[in-house]
């Protein structure tokens, strides 16, 4: 009998495990189910696209449903709701939202690939038409529309995270006043607190309203169902425009319906070979948590990065291959107007509570010779272990060409390295790219006072 | 009796050396003997003092003598060559070129940072006023002065190595119409063929005429005792200024007079602590060979950055303190306009020569999100052994943003890792600064096929 194998999720994950399945076993059926109209589209990119960096929003979608199927094999149903699991029959009950009815598809293998789901106030007002979640496609196609026909003059932004920094630079890159709405006292939880602090200035030197300690109490709707005003413990801030970005969480309800295993962070628990706590059932990208292997311990990060990777081995396992994801140590950066920031590694607060003994470098570097035109200054705090003398993680942060040196630290990280090891690396030197001293060396050699 | 340090070379390795040996012991005498005017700065930013880049011809220089007394208490003694070592006496003989006479100086320890020299034609017409080196800042400084007052309308380059390329950039930003003469078919051996083509087209995109094969036979001087043409195998080319860079070789020639090993490249051999074959001498910087980690031979390879870490080394040893430096893997960058190149590890035919069985890619990617504006292509021909997986080197060329990535290899490259090490890294990824799958992992992914 020819193997089916079922895909759930159309945005990351779903079409590279899907494409991966069927390369590795041509003979078998592959199918993908996707509630949305769109499918295979960089989520990450919808920031630019809002903000008129990115212009052609075709550019936004890597494979159409026709294209996926005629070049991958892999055929796919948008539209379709996956609605329950019946692992008993290996059944997999789908709504067809077009028709409004549920069909079955009985399955060898399923790839569950269903993403995470925007969190939300739960307040009244929440789905007005002015007020935007960044979280698809669709979404983004309509906040732009929204913009560019209605011209709003002034927006709040409710969460401080990544996707929160994004939209204040897109929104105000279209002329919006806008105003940043935050529970806690620096944006970008996660970060340590002198990066937070400069993305604050960096936020505000940029006309942004940075206010925190903020709890959204009450969306005002007006006569033509909009949210005029948000009201929250810092006071009423009038707008036109309301985007929440109050962070994501796994979308596991299809996954419970099976009794997968899920984590404390409310993921799905896979092995190595991205296999749930359930016989056929594989799970790949944000609807999964993943090992951090810096200090061993679950953790939910939705990432594209990481999507990617447990798509692929997803698919290969659930097509009969043999691949292995090991973990990931958390790699991320994020444009905050001319300001960039990569986080690379663990906190130094999770090092504490991971029973590291803790020691912390914030150094300021060049990113090229000091008095080169162009130089930038690279900020580096760097968290190391003063019993294993190995780096744990590392904020940059700076203007062009900081980020990036982060990729080094992150190699470092990977590989277990000490700081001397990193001390003794052999560094790219040339004035208009890299300094004598590159930054990445600058920290290494301070940090070696404190080890 | 009070210990006294000699370090004969003020550019580079020497200042460092002598400040780090004072650090290690303020008690002893530290002297350093310069034959030229200036001491401590930058060497490789004279080309963009040239090109006009940097403007303020100060900033080159790190230290003056005052200043290398005052801030790290190190005598200096500018136009005093040193001519000679008396190791049965532990004696230095210098001549102190401003009242030409020689003067005796007995050391403890003597510390050599003679640096390199420039090779030369070796024809009649080498030292006319229009011929220049860029081997030291008084070279510089007269190159620079030539072109404001004189205002050559056209110039010829002898050597297309790294200061060839600088050279053509820096004298067509000053409008000079540059004939690139070389002897290879490519510019800058050691690179690999599709890197040293690229070049070529950059530079002739940029109007310098590159002009292989060639050998120079002859200088004319007309009767202002300036070269007005250049005749070489491949034609005649006239000219109002002549720069040579046909490359450098360790000045050693002090280091002879007390039969300090040499090795097979003619630079000093030191051990991990940067001691001489003989007692008491220590020496760093581009009079040394160089261990290269990746295939155990040793290297000459003039970088400041590997001088930088000998001189540390150099000093706090001589100083009795107990420091290793145990090589480098090489890892050069150099821009070519608006090319950006690096080399990190062996080269292919180096890896051949060393004995391992060579597995070579060279790949496109992007540097950030395909479509995002300013993405450029970054360009990587990697090296592997097919036995070990290791990677070995790399070259990584493209525009903006491209050199850097080379760290990341580099750091590969130090660690020994696999290229299934490297398809496995955790990178960086968002849409202005990397694209989901970073160059890095699109080469290693495609390698990890062919080991």
């Amino acid at each position: 009998m020819k193997q089916r194998i079922l895909v759930v999720g159309g945005v990351a994950a779903g079409p590279s495990a899907a494409s991966k399945a069927k390369r590795v076993n041509p003979n078998a059926e592959v199918l993908l189910f996707e509630q949305g109209e769109h499918i295979s589209y960089g989520i990450c990119e919808i920031p630019y696209y809002i903000g008129k960096v990115i212009t052609n929003p075709d550019s936004l979608i890597a494979y159409t449903p026709q294209k996926l199927e005629q070049v991958k094999g892999v055929a796919v149903k948008t539209f379709h709701r996956a609605e329950e699991i019946v692992q008993s029959k290996k059944k997999l009950i789908v709504r067809n939202l077009s028709r409004n009815r549920i069909e079955e598809f009985s399955y060898s293998k399923l790839i569950l690939a269903t993403g995470s789901k925007a969190r939300r106030l739960g307040i009244s007002g929440e789905d007005a038409v002015n007020v935007f979640h960044v979280k698809s496609l669709e979404q983004g196609y309509a906040l732009r529309k929204y913009i560019d026909e209605r011209k709003p003059k002034s927006a709040v932004i409710i969460g401080g995270g990544y996707i929160g920094m994004e939209m204040a630079e897109a929104l105000v890159g279209n002329g919006i006043k806008t105003t940043l709405l935050h529970r806690g006292d620096l944006p970008m939880s996660g970060l340590e607190e002198d990066t937070r602090k400069a993305i604050v200035a960096e936020l505000e030197s940029n006309g942004v309203k940075f206010i925190p300690r903020s709890v959204v109490r009450e969306l005002t709707v007006d006569t033509s169902s909009r949210v005029s005003q948000v009201t929250a413990t810092t006071g009423k801030f009038d707008c036109d425009l309301v985007v929440l970005s109050l962070g994501v969480e796994p979308n596991v309800e299809l996954a419970q319906t099976a009794r997968v295993r899920l984590g404390s962070n409310g993921g799905i628990i896979t092995d190595q070979r991205q296999a749930t706590s359930v016989d056929t059932i594989y799970a790949a990208g944000d609807c999964c948590e993943v090992k951090n292997i810096v200090n061993n311990k679950w953790m939910y990060i939705p990432l594209a990065t990481i999507a990617s990777r447990q798509a692929w081995v997803a698919g290969e396992n659930a097509a009969g291959g043999s691949a292995t994801f090991k973990g990931a140590i958390r790699s991320i950066a994020v444009k905050v107007f001319r300001l960039e920031v990569a986080q690379v590694g663990i906190s130094a607060e999770e090092a504490d509570a991971s029973g590291f003994r803790v020691v912390t470098e914030h150094i300021v570097g060049n990113s090229k010779v000091g008095y080169f035109p162009g130089n930038a200054k690279v900020h580096i705090i760097a968290i190391a272990d003063k019993k294993s003398k190995r780096l744990l993680g590392a904020n940059v942060y700076g203007e062009q060409g900081a980020a990036l040196r982060a990729d080094v630290l992150g190699v470092a990280i990977q590989q277990k390295m000490t700081v001397d090891d990193i001390a003794r690396l052999d560094l790219l030197y040339t004035p208009p790219f890299a300094p004598l001293w590159d930054p990445v060396l600058v920290m290494a050699n301070q940090l070696t006072k404190k080890v």
